[in-house]
């Protein structure tokens, strides 16, 4: 019964999960991601213990390694590892002010966790549509403790300013004694475009989290780097939070496999994007933010409403076997949008089924009568 | 090198390890423990997502209906789930002050969370060597929220009140308008005594929380039970301390298997523990607290310097191959103790080389000169 009744009330969802193929991501998130990390283990690999032993303390010095930072803290999730890192900042300094976007995680997904947990007024800088430059910094008013820069800036499609924008917020923020903290879930993702390593990014920063189920593909956990006075500090919150397990091991080997398997395949990941978002971009009322990706991720605005939409994409889907979104998210009665982060999968669609898609998109959208 | 310094820095441990048998506990934790449970799983039963998804979701209605609660929501941690419970009583009676007992997980085990994010100040009931009874309840100073209960008390070996004490407290806490917790970490445990169900102990206390690796023997993880409007509550405050992870699949499967697996053997442990207790205090200068254990854990107190001990252990653990405990903590300079948590493995140790176990700790302590 209640399967039947998913089926009549997302036919998006339920067509895009009978799909051979689907553009975004690595592949279904089910437990067999686990049981191939698992599959070649020595099981008698000790558990790590409340943040101790070789099995937490090797990947966090081998993230901290990469990220070129003194230190590095396993982490359950981002949420906790970034309010923690603002905590620390704003202690420090003695002001509660921190500065960032209007649609940063810590503004829009986190139940306002930070002002609940931890006191913490956000600045909120820029326009929701666009990145935070350098004259939206020069500007900020009051005693911030800590900017937050997220890139890139997931909520409008992946987003990135220029690199010399960022050494100039780095110099501007340090210039000032104010922290400059980088929310990199997606920080390897944008290696590519910026042509510099992670180490030569995070050195404008002075903390940085990074994620291992976005481009990384794990199953969850995070990495908290900075010096080591810092991430000591982050210890004690981490703890505080609820979120220093006897055993966080189950996230840390699939992030340490993953992270092998994954990091240095972002460029294909990133010309994969550029290559698929210019075939939307030839679609009829079809636009992608950014018009040309910086990442392996961007958004596709199509001026159609979305439930005229829906049935398109389903005919589709039906038809080619390939999916392109699970859901649309409405912007207006006219117009909707949804995201593409390129994974594994997209490089195993061939070519010629993708062709048909975009031909049948094409002409679906072409033929309808004028939608502007 | 590290490992010659671990050596030399703490030859208890060390000793402990090369044993074949040891008295505590289900066995190792390592990733073995993770990768038993996914070798006969379905790869292909899909992740949790954000606590939505039928993974989860089964998991918190068998626990609910298992402990006579409305509805229970899965945690990454007991720390994370109790400071959430405490909050969500506090402000829903408009006061910030609970009690509970001196030594309280919460009181020493978790960098004052309680305090630092929720401004939570507690109330602490008795001394620090018996558990709370109805007089400390009565008594009561203050606008009290909520009273946290642990059962049992593991800080002092494991003990409890009555049964009737329980219920005079509840009885009482109801009348006042107070609300009733239990810090359920090793709830399991304790039914043996009571001759109880989980649900008619449960059904004692507004709230209860419960954790899968203490007797359960599992990875990590928790369960925050109580009604609906409390458990949708503590939702939101899951996802601000950033628990509300992605996936908690490999918590959520492991925490099941191995609930399936000891849940019904906590009689065994029970009685292997009053065994096992009344072995330790037929030696010189050995006391067990409690000294008839009501539960699956005990701490076994001795009359002697913990530096003069630790030889005597590791010779024993070399004659007998069994292993007692990999630590002692001093209680002053003529006496120290250690815990003792019954699982499975206290039943393989041949019950012949018990014995000698035994006998050699008793004639080794006794041929000692008096140390009283």
């Amino acid at each position: 019964m209640g399967v039947k009744k998913m089926l009549i009330s997302n036919p998006l969802l339920e067509a895009f999960k009978q799909t051979n193929y689907q553009i975004s991501g690595h592949g279904k998130r089910n437990i067999q991601v686990l049981q191939k990390v698992l599959m070649d283990l020595n099981g008698e690999i000790d558990s790590d213990h409340y943040g101790n032993g070789a099995i937490i303390e090797n990947f966090q010095m081998k993230l901290a390694n990469f990220l070129g930072k003194e230190a590095a803290v396993f982490f359950p999730s981002g949420t906790m590892a970034q309010q923690i890192a603002l905590r620390i900042w704003c202690d420090e300094k003695g002001s509660n002010k921190v500065a960032y976007h209007p649609l940063s995680h810590l503004e829009i997904h986190e139940e306002d966790g930070l002002k609940e947990l931890h006191h913490i007024e956000p600045v909120l800088l820029a326009d929701k549509s666009r990145v935070i430059e350098l004259d939206d910094v020069v500007n900020m008013e009051g005693d911030i403790s800590c900017l937050l820069l997220e890139l890139p800036q997931r909520e409008i499609g992946g987003q990135l300013p220029d690199y010399e924008t960022l050494e100039q917020i780095s110099n501007f923020c340090r210039s000032k004694g104010i922290k400059l903290h980088l929310d990199g879930a997606r920080l390897f993702e944008i290696l590519p475009y910026y042509q510099k390593s992670a180490a030569e990014i995070c050195a404008l920063f002075d903390s940085v989290y990074v994620s291992f189920y976005k481009g990384i593909g794990g199953i969850a956990g995070a990495i908290l780097a900075g010096d080591k006075d810092f991430t000591e500090k982050s210890k004690v919150w981490k703890r505080r939070h609820g979120g220093d397990l006897i055993s966080l091991y189950p996230y840390i080997i699939s992030s340490d496999f993953y992270f092998d398997e994954r990091v240095h395949k972002m460029d294909r990941y990133f010309e994969d994007a550029k290559e698929l978002a210019s075939f939307f971009n030839q679609c009829n009322t079809i636009s992608t933010l950014p018009l040309e990706p910086v990442s392996n991720m961007f958004h596709v605005h199509i001026n159609v409403a979305k439930e005229q939409l829906e049935p398109l994409l389903i005919a589709i889907y039906q038809e080619t076997g390939i999916g392109i979104t699970s859901y649309l998210t409405e912007i207006n009665k006219d117009s909707c949008y949804f995201e593409v982060s390129i994974g594994d999968q997209y490089a195993k669609i061939p070519k010629e089924d993708l062709k048909k898609v975009f031909k049948s998109l094409n002409e679906l959208l072409g033929v309808r009568p004028p939608l502007l």
